[in-house]
């Protein structure tokens, strides 16, 4: 099934201590749309620059994600200037260019509409919540957010939550959206503003899914942890947030129903494209992935979690 | 099988946002024994003062502990003093009182010298290698440290470090040694510095486990994720480590052979006796947890980690 996704797509400028890279393209729903690509059909809104050019609608192209949603505007893309150092785990932010995102009014196109899976990357909620308006029938809308909405957005986003069904937020956002240090406490506190589900990302500890009573009407409603990959050298972890909502994301819309087990197992696959997300700079390696290398690291993902994984 | 610890007998003044306790039995050695007797019989080594009482004794005598090697001294035992706030990952210390600590020099009785596990709780690491000396006949050695011996004894730490099969640690305490942040390569540091196998806590993350090859040979070395349980309220996390090694160590101590599957399964039991510990203050939870209740909550740690885990 379809997923319509609506968020930034851009250019990063990113300095790691792997290298330095200068306009390559990125943005929460390029990373998104990549990953979910080895999973479903994707549909992209958003807006770019006359810096936009034919080589980056190429790498959506290259993948089957369908572009139609994201209008040509005068001007320069959303740019975007960070840096990482130590153990990679925040991003400095060095510059913000909003450009064409500035004036950013998302229009859906009308064969668009019967998207049934809906994805709201972290952008402003106000657009946030004029996409969801716009698509009443959706099956399911998932959605993420960031520290600068919730700090200083946060009647806006109170409107987004209460009509989404699944928030994929980290640690610190869980925590300062609920005001509860607590994780299971903070866990619930959000679920209380609106998503009947939960996936906090920690990082390179992985993740861990959190179900209120409405998420899966009589099934348990235990926490889940998915792991993540302790890898020897991060290139760069931009990206890796999003990427792993697209495998998350993108598998879910590939199931015929979102069953606890398809949550947990949706939970791997965005392990599973966060891990190869952070191997290269950019987009770099979730444009060539393989299906075969998808399926390993799955199984690789089981084998370091489980405890009959091991073949012996 | 038999295992050897050593380790400090103490007691604990604790403050937490659920309370506060005076001179409660506490202990690097009193939580390993308590948590490693619900798998296989505990000797300890350590030494306590005139305020060890027969109520005290009788908590170790309660779980089959063999006290025997536990040294009376005139003067008082070890006392910590510490609190926690905010998220509980960390203890500030109010005061460490030494008092009968200050001058134990470890005797293994006799009886204890076929112990075929030695583990040696976080003590001064001269201390650390005079055990392991006296037990040169031993199959496994497993061994804690912290960062104030990472940081101001290494010399004599790196001496305990050649000596040891496995050590377990938290994340902090592994940079640290290795002088790496990225924890795939400060693991591998670690190793190169004795240890075959480490085992990375990671608080309420759960823990990491990494292998050299020269930990079993001829298998694969992947490293292995245990998770931690998601739990509501954390009365007071002071022992959880210790607990944690302890079911780890008395898991591994009950089985025949330490194989792969028996050191991911022993990571299990290490984070179900970890939840159990913070529970309550100090030991009480860990003095009265019954079989049943270890079984079910490693059914639940399986639950929460495994994609077949669920009934549905």
């Amino acid at each position: 099934m379809a997923i319509l996704v609506v968020g930034s797509v851009a250019f990063d400028s990113i300095e790691t201590p792997s290298g330095k890279v200068e306009k390559i393209l990125g943005g929460a729903a390029t990373h998104f749309a990549l990953a979910a690509s080895y999973f479903t059909d994707v549909r992209v809104i958003g807006v770019v620059g006359e810096d936009f050019a034919a080589e980056h609608e190429a790498v959506f192209e290259r993948r089957g994600i369908d572009t139609d949603g994201i209008e040509r505007a005068p001007g320069l893309s959303f740019h975007w200037t960070g840096e990482y150092s130590g153990s990679l785990n925040e991003a400095k932010t060095l510059g913000t260019d909003l450009n064409v995102f500035a004036t950013f009014a998302p229009k859906i196109p009308e064969q668009y509409k019967d998207s049934e899976y809906l994805f709201l990357a972290n952008i402003d909620p106000v657009l946030q919540s004029r996409v969801r308006a716009q698509m009443p029938n959706v099956k399911l809308v998932c959605g993420d957010t960031m520290n600068y909405w919730i700090a200083d957005h946060r009647e806006s986003l109170l409107k987004v939550l209460r009509e989404l069904d699944v928030l994929l937020v980290n640690d610190g956002e869980t925590r300062m959206l609920s005001g509860e240090t607590n994780m299971v406490k903070a866990a619930a506190g959000v679920m209380s503003l609106g998503p009947k589900a939960l996936v906090v990302k920690h990082g390179e500890y992985g993740a861990t899914g959190f179900f209120s009573e409405r998420a899966f009407a009589g099934k348990p409603s235990r926490p889940f942890r998915a792991p993540a990959l302790p890898l020897a050298e991060v290139v760069d972890p931009t990206g890796a947030g999003d990427s792993f909502a697209g495998g998350f994301y993108g598998y879910i819309a590939s199931q015929p129903e979102l069953t606890p087990a398809v949550f947990r197992t949706a939970m791997f696959y965005g392990g599973v494209m966060g891990s190869f997300a952070v191997e290269r700079f950019g987009t770099e390696r979730l444009q060539a992935v393989t299906s075969e290398e998808i399926n390993d690291r799955f199984n690789l993902f089981r084998e370091i979690s489980h405890l009959e994984g091991l073949s012996e």
